[in-house]
């Protein structure tokens, strides 16, 4: 299995067939995407699995009518940090703490260390946020190929929408990817024929010899 | 190869020892992130691969003096567009086009859905162009350790030096990330045996079923 075979196989899917994808399989994405590396270690997100159908269906309207949010069999909702706060960063530094033993002297300079990257500016700390989640969901493609999953990244919905269906702006939270995964339908999915689209190396790298 | 053991594997490598990544290698990263989804499929940024170890002494001052950049074999720049124009979206469109072999009915039809995607606001613009970019670096990350390759990501470093150093201004670029490949120092980095931190799936992930 190389990571090129499944990133060649893998494509937006547009049609899937609404078979349930295996709890192995979906666990296995999942923990790649617990995995997935992001800034200072802080994974400033929520990730939403969304198998209910009713709820699925509730979001339809929000993701522009797009039929995988209800075809699909999981929708991955990523959701990053409105801001990022002191108490974040202090319940990350708990976490640092136990995972590696560490002394509270070693935890104070790392927090101080840590402090420059928390700006007086809810705005700014989200963009921050949303982009760690682009990390995971890169992260996560790959993941689901190699599970034989369809995944189709989305970024075209109403962010607000889709907030107020999981309520999400009163957890601290705003929505930013959806990913439903799920299986293509080979028959329906007029995309399974295309060629993929990409730049060519020679366009998209600028080697420094 | 399982994804989760090679997400297990790697780490944010803060030593490497210098030796040369074998070019298959440098290759096949490279061509992951060129297949790597981005939205509408645009590909909104350029990666400089400085192998110049001239070039990469030059910008470790711009990346806060971190050793890998002189230490590693191949620095990658991501750099994203400074802006999305209509001339972005027709160099597209022709690529769509000789691609997929589409008639120019079904190209205009296309071209007018997706510019529904141009804001007449380039910060607007260029903050879409470096979340794709993060995508990249996701899928770039497995690929790496599928090659054995240790990587690390960054975004502690001064864009407008590593574009000064680059000239990516002039090239209506703006520098995102950083990802040092080379391998890991195992006797001097200390980070080798340090647990990984990572939320727990509990905490991660919320499930609506």
């Amino acid at each position: 299995m190389k990571i090129i075979d499944l990133l060649n196989w893998r494509y937006a899917t547009k049609k899937m067939t609404g078979a349930k994808v295996p709890a192995e399989k979906i666990s296995n994405i999942l923990e790649a995407i617990r995995l997935a590396p992001t800034s200072i270690g802080l994974q400033p997100f929520t990730v939403f699995v969304v198998e209910n159908e009713l709820v699925r269906k509730q979001l339809t309207p929000a993701a522009n009518n797009q039929p995988q949010i209800a075809e699909c069999s999981h929708l991955l909702v990523f959701a990053a940090w409105q801001d990022i706060t002191e108490a974040h960063m202090d319940n990350y530094m708990d976490l640092v703490g136990k995972t590696r033993g560490l002394s509270p002297e070693a935890l104070v300079t790392m927090r101080s260390r840590l402090s420059v990257y928390l700006k007086p500016n809810p705005e700014h700390n989200f963009q921050w946020a949303a982009r760690q989640a682009y990390i995971a969901l890169g992260t996560a493609m790959v993941a689901a190929a190699a599970e034989g999953v369809d995944a189709t990244p989305m970024e075209g919905f109403k962010p607000d929408e889709v907030d107020a269906v999981l309520g999400l702006k009163e957890k601290g939270l705003h929505s930013v990817l959806l990913l439903p995964l799920g299986f293509r339908d080979m028959e329906k999915d007029q995309l399974v024929k295309q060629a993929k689209v990409r730049r060519s190396a020679e366009e998209l790298f600028v080697w420094v010899k």
